[in-house]
């Protein structure tokens, strides 16, 4: 799925001070905040007074988190600033700047981390954030890109994790395994590919939603301004990018409770629903293991379903218990099982039923 | 130079929560500043509202930056810190947290890891910072390590590179050129072991020094504090990470300046001095050449001098010229030669001569 007619400049060619400027030559800071950017030992941010700092990182590591096979490297480089920019969504608070480190072999041309930094770029562009420094370095095989992401917050508006209380509403935004089919459908394209001799191009039509929910997912950055617009602060929030089961549990782990979720409440989408049936796949397994939705999962005060009732971007899948009840999950046809990290178990429990 | 003896946890037996778990266990946190660290979405900081924020970050990568046959994982951690920490020190920033993501193969273990993380523990110790987020993610080989240091200043405190001025004296801290040469000694003990068939084990006594300003390099953080007990605001300021050139051509170039550098007052320690000439290597080139000495090299106003003039801790090396006159290297025998970022340009013309 390569194209070799594309023109090809070696890195070596620039230097790391002449790739740094390549990079960086057409940046304009759109944040008050960004005092100085790249070109020197630091960048140096200034933030209102009431405003807290607010820090995140993340490591995407070729063979392990993408696959350039499939993932198109402006692809890439949009999905490293967005995973980042959804741990601050997260926690409540905005976005302001990133910083972008890189490892790349000689494997990549500098045409190819143009493509790389389009992407970074159209993700900085798109949530309003500032690349305010890096570091460009070469490895020895594949590909490293680690990028910390910098935001604010008010102290009243911050919200953590460890905060969900008993009879809390369990909420998420939008719809969950998407993403993971998403992968699914890609890694058997690619394997019709390779054993086709390369002969057969991958047919991807009318899976559009499920394969951009996995190459080009999106931060909610907007979860802050509707909650705020409904009047509701969560009590606890987290993002979801390993699955819901595993961030459900690290919700009820730090707010020291149980919970009960409802199999038959969590949002799924159509497309997802019908895609996974094909891979043989309970689409609820998707979407309580699947990860990489990178939707907001969070706990508010019951007092507030009213004016959360019926809202599109809103379901609410369950709610907060003591922690003696653990955290379980409640299928459609009314069992109970103690969900896992994995989500597995409780799944394969059911099927062996 | 690898002991086998040691027990071996694979880091599957943890998995990746159980990891940051184990890890992160023993943080106690220093900064007032620190307000939330690792075990959420991302940390949250605290500055004065008179303080910038200063961010900056730096990868090391297996291979590129370190060679594990003689690089000990703890003096790897210790110096993915502080050369972060440096960065810091160079905008006469003070060093408050710091976040750590790393890739790592199965080939290393959670002994490994550990020890890793005793060398970055130890830096945080030394220079008060706290830890406060990473990622921890498996690579299909090697090892990356990704840091990012978060500081704080005033207005009035911080230096950038670009406020050089004409007729400021160039000065750099400590001496130059030992970590390079302790890169090549550890080289050559190398070869030496690997071409006995391991039987030979290296001989490194009375070269401490040099293997340690290599091995375990400390941030010039007493910079700060010395220079304000002086009544000195430098002009521009920078870490020597890359080699005395090419870090005064970046002062230089960002200053919109010229200089003069004099190659006979360039420090440099006499372990380093008899051991490049072992090595047949001119200690000027690798002053000049070598980096990862993490010196700060900073120019201050003429009318400073007396402050600084006899201080051990400081060497004026030369001064800023107008642009018009280039950047020039003016040898011990007087002649003058245009610096280079490499340094060994005008070295190999000086030989050639």
């Amino acid at each position: 799925m390569q194209d070799n007619s594309q023109p090809r400049t070696e890195l070596e060619k620039l230097g790391e001070f002449g790739l740094i400027n390549y990079i960086t030559k057409n940046i304009v800071h759109k944040q008050k905040s960004t005092l100085k950017g790249v070109g020197d030992d630091a960048a140096v941010l200034d933030f209102y007074s009431d405003k807290k700092c607010v820090v995140t990182t993340d490591m995407l590591v070729e063979g392990v988190h993408f696959d350039l096979a499939y993932m198109p490297l402006k692809h890439l480089g949009y999905k490293a600033v967005m995973v980042n920019i959804s741990d601050l969504a997260a926690m409540n608070a905005q976005a302001r700047q990133i910083t972008v480190s890189l490892a790349i072999s000689n494997r990549f041309s500098l045409e190819a981390i143009d493509e790389l930094y389009q992407g970074i770029y159209l993700a900085c562009e798109k949530c309003q954030v500032d690349l305010v420094g890096g570091d460009t370095t070469s490895a020895v095989s594949g590909l490293v890109i680690s990028v910390t992401a910098i935001g604010e917050g008010t102290e009243q508006e911050l919200v953590y994790r460890n905060q969900a209380k008993e009879n809390d509403l369990i909420v998420v935004s939008g719809d969950l395994g998407a993403a993971y089919i998403g992968l699914q459908l890609l890694e058997r394209e690619k394997q019709v590919f390779l054993s086709s001799n390369k002969q057969v191009q991958p047919d991807l039509a009318g899976y559009d939603y499920i394969l951009e929910r996995q190459l080009k997912p999106e931060a909610r950055t907007d979860i802050k301004e509707l909650l705020r617009e409904l009047e509701i602060k969560p009590h606890a929030m987290i993002d979801i990018s390993d699955g819901l089961s595993s961030e459900l549990l690290h919700i009820c782990t730090a707010s020291d409770t149980g919970c009960h979720l409802y199999e038959e409440k969590i949002p799924i989408d159509p497309t997802t629903y019908n895609t996974a049936r094909e891979f043989n796949l309970d689409p609820t397994v998707c979407a309580l293991s699947g990860g990489e939705d990178y939707e907001l999962l969070f706990t508010i005060d019951l007092n507030d379903y009213d004016k959360i009732k019926g809202n599109p971007n809103f379901t609410v899948i369950g709610h907060i218990t003591d922690k003696s009840q653990g955290c379980q999950l409640i299928t459609s046809s009314g069992s109970m099982y103690p969900l896992s990290a994995q989500g597995w178990n409780a799944l394969l429990q059911k099927e062996e039923k």
